[in-house]
């Protein structure tokens, strides 16, 4: 049988997603939860790996089993063997050619700025502050050079591992919300670091430290070296993957959104 | 010169609001901090004490000291002397007669229930997690029994220091976002436990254990032994204080929000 799941995680405590000989990620407790639940050892695939302190609110995984177990006890006995900042939001069994990662049409990812004067307190890790006014219009208005087909080369952290940096944009988007600023992304796959390096480079435009065509301008260069900091990871979350229809995966997401 | 403050604060790394010899605390924290940005030890008051665990938004304090600052002086400086928990929002000076607890008008508080199958993964210790169904709308119709000033005996925890058990419920309601459940009260004042004693009971008429009128039959025995559990601290935000306008304290205030 295989399965497809829903994994909603804080990405702080964890050193990433992926399995690591010598720290706690979010798939090694997945695939421990997992195997004790199926009593034999199951190994996941995920939509799209998550570094350190990004968080995920619908990452999709699959695997396949033996084990056979209601929907309700796969939920139930996972969450019971995982720890406090990973649980699997629903599970449901899928066709046999269903692969998380190959299959994904797109990526949505949101990247969260919280703009006050005073640090997260109860936000802390969930979000990137800054202190300085930022101006989320002209972030916005930035952002649009990224839609499209394009080379993120100048977006790309040094060790990526894809095979080329073209990436199809498909909806990127800045606004405020009080003293909240969201960045959305959709696209059909991201490069390592590409997220939090588009939000480092628009905090330069929100901050008029650089002006709203310096997007286009970094984009046409190709040259990671130009572009704004990486951003933290605090603020990223992976929000949802969208799949053919066929799957009958949720269609549904929920984006992260803090009023305080 | 008299100083009134907001303080926001996650609740779980700490043993309530109220300074104590044997643990952390939100006030022995702010004390700390500002006797150092002070240069002088420094006593604070606060509009409304907290329990372990239970969150502020808006907590308001005064304090008076010899000290002369920059506003921004005072916000940054103690930030960097407060834990990750806690960050001062904003500072003001004061007139005199002022003061955080007994000037106050009105206390507005949130409960946030999680209501899903999988538990909280990101916002653990951040909402109550009612993994049944509950019923929002039965909820917020037994909760108007509560409005006006009432006798609230069967809400109060058997500990309460209060000189009697009368409060003004100015506002309640109860309503559905998605996954979650907030619950939004304003009173004059709160009895100790009082919030989160409503809310096990209302857990009960949502959960359809308890008709609706038994709210009202609860408040007229006046009896704790014959109401709902105390609700988690985790689902408690301390929002909001209403002062005075001739104070010219923030009017608005935040209301947290999770959308996942």
């Amino acid at each position: 049988m295989k399965f497809a799941a829903c994994i909603e995680y804080d990405g702080s405590p964890f050193f990433g997603w992926q399995r690591l000989s010598h720290g706690p990620t979010v798939q090694g407790n997945v695939e421990k939860a997992l195997s004790t639940v199926a009593a034999e050892p199951i190994a996941v695939v995920c939509a799209g790996r998550t570094d350190s302190g990004v968080h995920g609110i619908g990452q999709i995984i699959h695997f396949e089993t033996n084990a056979q177990r209601p929907l309700r006890g796969w939920v139930f006995g996972t969450n019971a063997h995982l720890p406090d900042g990973v649980a699997m939001r629903w599970i449901q069994p899928v066709a046999d050619d269903f692969h998380a990662r190959f299959s994904a049409r797109s990526r949505r990812y949101r990247y969260i700025i919280l703009n006050r004067q005073a640090r997260p307190a109860l936000l802390q890790q969930r979000v990137c502050w800054q202190h300085g006014a930022l101006n989320a219009e002209l972030m916005h208005e930035a952002a649009q050079a990224l839609l499209g087909e394009q080379d993120f080369s100048s977006f790309r952290a040094a060790g990526c591992q894809a095979n080329h940096p073209m990436r199809e944009m498909l909806e990127i988007s800045v606004r405020r919300d009080g003293e909240f600023i969201y960045l959305d992304l959709v696209a059909n796959a991201f490069l390592h670091h590409m997220v939090r390096n588009i939000a480092g480079s628009l905090l330069m435009v929100g901050a008029e430290e650089r002006p709203v065509a310096w997007m286009a301008e970094l984009l046409a260069q190709r040259n990671r070296a130009l572009a704004g900091m990486t951003a933290p990871a605090s603020g990223l979350y992976f929000v949802h993957v969208d799949y053919p229809e066929r799957f009958g995966l949720a269609s549904d997401y929920h984006l992260p959104r803090f009023i305080l």
